[in-house]
Order: C-alpha cells, then sequence, then structure tokens
C-alpha cells in the first residue's frame, strides 16, 4: 500500500532554505559520528606494535650476551656464542618474523577481532551515532545514513530530490571527518573496511542486509511510527545501541559498516575500493525490505487499534 | 488474588489480524536481538586460534634451526639437533598438545568466560534486547522471551492461545536468526549454551530462576504496573539492562539465557539438546515467582496510594 | 533550614500496609542488585586459574622429555634429564611458585584490578543498580542502599521508624542474594570487600566520603528535587551511573561500595569482618553531607527561580 | 545575527544568590565529574607493575638454581652456573630491563592506550559527565566546562561576568577533586594530560577543536535549541557520551581532554604545565565555532518551520 507515498519532489522543495538547512544538519552529524567512529579505529592501530619491541629487546640482549663471552671459560662462551648466532640467523628469516610478529599482536589485543578491541568499537559508533541521531533529530530526521535516508524514501517519506541532497551531505561529512582525522594524526592511515579471511563478499552482503535490516526497522518502529508514544523518546539511543550490539556480531567478520556513507569517506581518503560494493548493496537491500515490511506490516493498517488486553 | 485473570481466549482472539501482527512483531524483535547476541558469541570464536598459529611458528623456527646445522661445529649442532628433535617428539604427543592449546588460548582472552568476552556478551545483549523491545513495545508488548509471555499469562495479561501464538513466533525468530548467523559467516557453529565445569545442572536452574525473577519483576515495574509513571519512557532500557548485567554475573557459569527462545535457537542449528531443559525449567519458574510476587502485593491492592511523605 | 524536618514517626505509621509493602519493594530490588554486582565479582574467580593449568602444563612436558631420554645418545640425554630435574626442584619450592602463580593470573587478565575486570564490575553496578532503582522507584522510592535512606532521613524525606524498616529489608535482601549466589555456584566463596595494599582505612574512609556524597547529590538532584523536572525521567540511570563510573575510579583501591547494605551481605556469608565499619562511616558521612548541602544550598530557598537568561 | 546578543552583564547580575547558587552547582558537578574521571586514570597506574613482580620472579629462579648447583654433576652444573651468571649480567644493564620492562607492561593490558584502558577511561568520563550535566542542569545548566559556558557566552545564553564567575567555580570544583584524590590514594601523581609520541601540539589542537565542536553542537542541539522538544529528557546522556565517544578516538593521541578545566587540575596539583595551551586554546576555538554554527544556521532563523513530510 506505501508504493504510491514514493515520491520524486520537484526542484524547489529541495533548494527551499529548510532542505539546505537540514542537509546541513546531516552533514555535522556525519562529521560527528564518523570522528569518532573512525578514530577509534585508528587509535587502536596507533598503539605501537609489541612485535616490532620485542625484536629490539631480543636484538639487544643477544649483543650483550656476545659482549660478555670474552669475561668466561672460552668452551662454555662458545656454545653461548653459537647458539646466539643460530637465534639471529632464525630471526632474520622473514617468514619466520611475520609469524612471530602475527603471535605477539594477537597477544597483546591490539587489533578490533579482540573482545576489548570490538567493545571499544561497538561503543565509540553507539554512543556516536546516538549523539549524531539526537543533534540532527528535529532539523533533518538526524537520518546520519544513506540506507536510512533509503529506506525513509522508499517508505515515502522523503521525495527524491531531497534525499539526494540529504546523500551528498551525508558523504561529504564522512570524507571531511577522514580528512580530519588524517590531518591531525599527522598522516596515519584511514583504514577501509575489510572482509576477514574466510568471509566471502556474498557472506558480508548477508551480514550486511540482516543488520541494516535491524537498523531501519528499528529507526521505523521507534522514530517514523506514528503509534511511537514514549518510546520516541529514547529512539535515538536505540538507533545508536542497535548498531553497537550489530558491531558486536559482525564486527569481526565484514566490519558491520551497515552505513555506506561510513565506508565511504576512509575508502576515498585511502583511495581503497575493494570490496566497496559490498558496503552499499548490503546496506541499501536492508533497508528496503525493513521499510516496505514495517510500512505495509505495522503502519499500513490505519484502521489499528492497540490491542486491548495486552498493556505492556 | 490475580488467579482469576489468567484466560484461555478464544480462536477468533488469536486469529484477529492484531494478533498475527503482534506474533510477527515479535518474530522480527527476536531475530534482531537474537543475530546480534548469538553473533557477538560466534564471532569470539571465529578470532584465530593463537594456539595453531603459536604451533606453526615453533614447527618453522625448529626447521630453520635443522637447515642451519650443517653451517656450523658438528659437534655443537648434534647438541642442538637432538635438542629440537626432542621438542618435535614432545609437541607430537596429543596430551601435551591439549594442554599448550588451552593455555595459549586463555593467554589470548578469547573464550566468554574472560572478563573483556563477558563484557562483550553483556554489551551485546543488553543493547539489542533494549532495542528489541522497543521496537515491539507499541505492537505486541515487546516481550521477545518466552518466559515473560508466560509471566504476562500467569498474570493475567495476556491469554493463553495468543501467549502460544507468541511462542511460536520467538521460537521462529529464534531459529532463523541462528540460520541467517550459519549462512552469513560461512557455516561457523551456533554455539548452543552449556554449563561451566563444576556447575550442576541444578545448579544452572537456580541461577536461571533469580536471574529470570530480576527480568520479569523488572517488566512488571517498568512496563506492566498501572502506576509506573515516567519509569515507563525507559522501561525497555531497563529491561535490557538488567540482562546485560546478570550476564556478567551468571555468564561465566551456565551462559546466563533467562529466555527459553535464545538458546532453542542454536540447539535446533547445532542439534545440541544436552542441558536444554535447564534453559526453559529455570526461566519459566522464575518467571512465574515474579508475575505472583509482583502482582499480589504491588499491584493486588487497588486501594494503594503512594506513600505521601516519601517523594523519591 | 531543613533540621527541623527530621522526624521519628510513629509505630503505626513504619506498620502502615504501604510501609510493609515499600520495605518489600527494598529487599526485591537489593536481592536483584546485589545479585548481578556480587555475583560479577565472583564470575572471576570462577575462572580457572592459568597458573593451576601452566604448572600442569610443565610437568607433562618435563616428564614427556624423560620418557624420551633412552632412546637418544646417552650423554646428551643426560644433560636433558639433569637439567629438567633442576627445573622441577625449583618449582617444587614454594617461594617461586607463588611468584610464579602471581605472575601468571596477572597476565591472564582475570583480577578486579585490570582495566577489563573494573569495567565488568563498573557496568555490572551501573546496569543493576538502574535497574534495582527503576523497579523500586514507584513503591519505596527506590533507594536500594542504606546511605540514601540515611540522607533522605537527614533532609526530611524519610521518618526514622520507617527509614529503619528500609534498613532491615536493604541489609535481608543483600544477605539472601550472597546465599542464593553461594548456592547457585556451588559453594564459591562470597568475597568480602577489602583495601588494595597501600590504601590505609582513612584512606578508604575519604574514598568512600566523596564518592557517596556524589551519589546522594545525585539521588537528590535528579530524584528529590521538585525543580527536577525532565531530569526526573532519566533518574535512575544517572543513580546507577553514577555509582558505575565511581567503581572505575575507586574500585582498584577500597573496591568502591558506596552502600553498607552491598558490603554487609558477603561480610555475614563469608563471615569475614575486617575494614567492614569503613563501609559503614565512610557512605553515612558522605550522604549526610550531600543531604545537607543540597537540601539547603538548592531546595531550602523555595523563592527560587530558575535564571531568566540561562536557558540550559 | 546572534553577535548583537553578547553581554556583558552587570556586577548585581553575578552576585545575584541565584548566581552563587549556580557557581555552587558547577564547582560540585565539577567535583563529581573529575574524581571519577581522574580517579579512573589513577586506578589503572596503580596496578603493581607486572614487570617489578617478573624481575623478582626471575631473580628467585636464578638463585634456587645456584643453590642446587653443587648437589650435581660438577661440570653440567658448572654450564648452568655460567648461563644463570650471563643472564643475570644481561638483567643488570639498564638498557635491557627498560625494554623488558615496556614489554611487560604492554603484555598485562595496564596503560591507557590499549583497548580495555580506554574503553574504561570512556566509560568513567561518559557516565561521570552524563551525572554532572543532570545534576546541575535545572539549576546552572549543567556547563561542567569552562569551553561550553564560553560556547554559551558567544551565543549569547551567558552573561561576561556570570560565565567568569562559572569559569571560577568550574576550575576551583577540578583542582579539588585532585587535592581529594591525591590525599585518598595516599599521595598517588594526578597525571596531567599530555601528547603522545608523534602528536605534535597543532596536532592536538586539531583533535580538541573537532571534539569540542561536536560536544558542544551537541550541547546546542539537545539543551539550548528551543526546538529539541523530546531531545531534551536525554540531553545529559548525549552531551556524556559523545565525551565517551570522542575519548575512544582521541584518548590515544592526546588524552581527548575538551575541557579546560579537566586538564587544568591535575596541572596545579602535579604542578606539570606542559602544553597545557592545547587544552585551552583547542576547546575554546572548537566551541566558538560551534556555537556560532548552530546559532546562525539552526537557531537564527526564527521563522523556521519543520518540514512537514520528513517526520522523523
Amino acid at each position: 500500500m506505501p508504493i504510491y507515498r514514493i515520491a520524486i519532489g520537484t526542484p524547489r522543495d529541495a533548494s527551499h532554505p529548510d532542505a539546505i538547512r537540514a542537509a546541513l544538519a546531516e552533514f555535522f552529524s556525519m562529521l560527528i559520528f564518523v570522528f569518532a567512529g573512525e578514530g577509534s579505529g585508528m587509535a587502536f592501530s596507533k598503539i605501537p606494535k609489541l612485535s616490532y619491541c620485542f625484536i629490539l629487546i631480543l636484538d639487544k640482549c643477544l649483543s650483550l650476551i656476545s659482549l660478555n663471552l670474552v669475561h668466561n671459560s672460552p668452551y662454555l662462551s662458545l656454545i653461548l656464542f653459537i647458539f646466539t648466532r643460530q637465534v639471529k640467523m632464525v630471526i632474520s628469516k622473514t617468514e619466520f618474523v611475520d609469524f612471530f610478529v602475527c603471535f605477539l599482536d594477537k597477544l597483546t589485543d591490539n587489533g578490533s577481532t579482540t573482545p576489548a578491541g570490538l567493545v571499544a568499537a561497538s561503543l565509540a559508533h553507539a554512543f556516536a551515532l546516538f549523539v549524531a541521531v539526537s543533534v540532527g533529530a528535529n532539523i533533518s530526521g538526524g537520518h546520519v545514513n544513506p540506507a536510512v535516508t533509503f529506506g525513509a524514501f522508499i517508505g515515502g517519506n522523503i521525495t527524491l530530490l531531497r534525499g539526494i541532497l540529504y546523500w551528498i551531505a551525508q558523504l561529504l561529512g564522512s570524507v571531511v571527518a577522514c580528512l580530519l582525522l588524517k590531518f591531525a594524526t599527522g598522516g596515519l592511515e584511514t583504514s577501509a573496511f575489510s572482509l576477514s579471511s574466510g568471509v566471502s563478499p556474498w557472506n558480508a552482503v548477508v551480514f550486511e542486509i540482516v543488520m541494516t535490516f535491524g537498523l531501519v526497522y528499528t529507526v521505523y518502529a521507534t522514530a517514523v511510527d506514528p503509534k511511537k508514544g514514549n518510546v520516541g523518546t529514547i529512539a535515538p539511543i536505540a538507533i545508536g545501541f542497535i548498531v553497537g550490539a550489530n558491531i558486536l556480531a559482525g564486527g569481526a567478520f565484514d566490519g558491520a559498516s551497515m552505513n555506506p556513507a561510513v565506508s565511504f569517506g576512509p575508502a576515498v581518503v585511502s583511495w581503497t575500493w575493494t570490496h566497496q560494493w559490498v558496503y552499499w548493496l548490503g546496506p541499501l537491500i536492508g533497508a528496503a525490505i525493513a521499510a516496505i515490511v514495517y510500512d505495509n506490516i505495522f503502519i499500513g493498517n490505519n484502521a489499528h487499534e492497540p490491542l486491548p488486553n495486552n498493556d505492556f
């Protein structure tokens, strides 16, 4: 029933000062969100690699042993000397060092695939998205996500032209946030989203579809639905926290973007486009399904009345 | 006093479009909740085992040493050669490797029994359940839990037939979420709930009873109680967060389900039914106690007036 | 000005059904809070000690080496044999093992003094207290803390007799929660609060005073103050989260109780009374200061009007 | 358009009892916030250094080996004896120990630059600031930050004289909190904010500008904007959580202060003024930009009406 609600809008509609103002609000919300979210990812890559530190220790240690050799019995010194030479030769083999570096970096909990790293990423995105939605809620609706804007368009809640304006503002906000991060960190790489080993692009598409379905379903139920009532007060928290929860599930597999703009900014600044399509196709499909499902089943029937004996 | 409120309902009642719509809302809420909750558990098992990585290093290291042997004094080389053979023989013994693997996996913080792992599980469930309750609140009441539905039935807030409809929707939602996870992760195991070593099934039943009592007591106090007032606005947050808090307490002992549907989905998909009864018996008893206690003591007395000089 | 508000109350007042009901609400709130909070502390001590695991590995490893000795050259075997004997002798010295155990347990992040452990304790208490305050808010005011009840008494918001009723319910709730935990975990110790090394009892008293001041000041500003307005809706969250924040600060020094009942329950069940007075004196002083300060400065002046040009 | 709104105020205005009361509220809010935030940082430096523990083990271990030497064959004992002497000599070299200490402290996850440490710092600040804003909201507006007061002044929401009163109260609150922490911890150092290696002062200024822009933009959108509506209820949560999110991004680079008072207190108590100007210049610039942008674009146009077909 809602399909007739899809609207193109008029150019005048999209150039109205309020539309410009709404697009600006999307820009600033996205900037705030991506700066914290992407920045938290870069913070962990900033932590000095333990492996590097360890190799320095080992080298130092072996040199000191060698220096002491002359003060001891020649024969036993020789054993130690040969042993240290052996170790040094082994260390100089690249293959071994690669394994070892991987081992030590795992040990020190740095990556985003350890529980602590995933918790940090989850909280940074949950908190920042909650805030970004809150600050934009009264001006632009607080989409802060091209997939949400697409879902709103599918459900007939925004015109096509204004939606395109939103998309431009959102993508610009993400790129500017990444440029500011690159500058503020003295040139650190803004790492683009990527798939973990063993995760195929189509696996990732399914992940993004289901997770974005959950996000846009939440947007509809807590913010769009006219029957939302009290739940509307905590809508921005719900929208931020479902992203936080999904990152704990999907973050170790495909980065859990649920948001084409979030993966677009780092891709532009680091100019890495591998699998970028995954982070557009999945979220847009998931958003469309959520919009159609929610709009038809739960909003569509205007005659709907709350169940009388079901009071919570 | 509320026992007469228990109602069977009529078949027409349960086949009303609103009842179907409510069941669909339960289905989607449960799907969103279990996808994030169970997914976060699977994310940590996905992290490549450090132990495997370490054994590769050791093997590589020993091979390189062997290769270098010929370039040194034959006698000392022999010592090293024999030493490495010894180590290799030890490593090939299964018993030793089992111990070692256990040791290394502990060291790298992967399991759900370390503080960081428990925090991640707690946040994933707290955030996702809060959202699942929010999105269902206005349509189905946002039970998202067969035990809550049972508690609502005991307190006379839902009819038997509609409760069965909810149960079916909830269990289906959990199974579909686990199937989607299995597909999206390329076939990873959806790990069923299990008891930690040293925890008997009856210990776990007590855990589930007390934790589910807390959950359903919270549902009654913040969402069902007609005197809930302002607290009703934050009810979904409270319901999600008590589950998060209880997971930090019970998660290391029995997985802290508090929800038969949450343990049913993974059990179906991985077809593991050990101790499944624990995760039904405990929550249902806890929910019934909470419903009876809250309904009789705090709702039953309709003449209740707030205490005059107790204003917070 | 508020001192005249302190009231004894009449026995009839304290035996009124509403007073009994309020005390029952305090009992259940405290039970839910302590079960999750203390349970999360016990969960980490449950995690099998890595040190134990490691010593088993070492022993296994040395035995296997010994077994293999006969198959190799006698002389070199002898060297290895003597080395393993040396290691075994060293390991059997208690002093060494104590150091080693301490080292390994640190390494595996178990205690409550690592960042991940403190985060888990902080979230368990923040989430559970928020819920416990929410569920009690409309019935008893949701004190869930003898210090808060004392602060309410000092500010004239509860009579002496009813306050004593609350204290009894709160202390009982904490003890019952600890007994349930002891039973559900198959007899694990409910660890009492204690001071870290280098923290004197008087240091801890200062900690408890300042932290409980913050907590009771928050209770007054968000729940008691008649001018609280919108902030009242999120009062339970604020009350739970200030405890969570303070645990991250004080947890590593004195356990950060801020609540005599929370330290009373584990002390009764484990019958450990060392420094128990610290967890009564500090919180009660802090609560009294907060009640007097807030009541006199911010509530006392009834003629207070919001500043006209200061709208946030 | 808002520039004419900037106001000096009259001395009588700033000495009004309500102004004094508001300044006192700022003092207590800041005290509660800094005590938890700075205290959580000090908690992790309190954790006994693993490196110290390990060196004790090693020493003990070597001594025990030496003692056992006489009971074995003299020749092989000699080898072991010389080896242990070698290790001891190496350990006594300062350079090596420094590396090793750094390595072990990394391994045990103590610093604030590991994911778990950053999560703890983020939650302590997010929770405590949320509470500090809540408790001050109805009395002083809950600035709890000289940069927010400056932003409010730029937007014409507070007079110059009253703003100075707020600044004095905020800075005093921070200093008193740090003094209390120093006393309660038995004299631990209140660590001042500092830049990580590789971060130039100007990089940090950019970080502080962008992060404080996000914070003050949030304050304007959720608390100052007359069109804030429902979002106003959760404003203190949003204000606290954007700081939490930004700490996860900027904490590893420059400590993520966003608040001159937060960096002023520890600097006074530890008397460390390196880079102090960074934590004043950045936040004040960021706050001014946010105030001007939000006030002009989103509040300035009083004729603004919500977009008709954009209902979320």
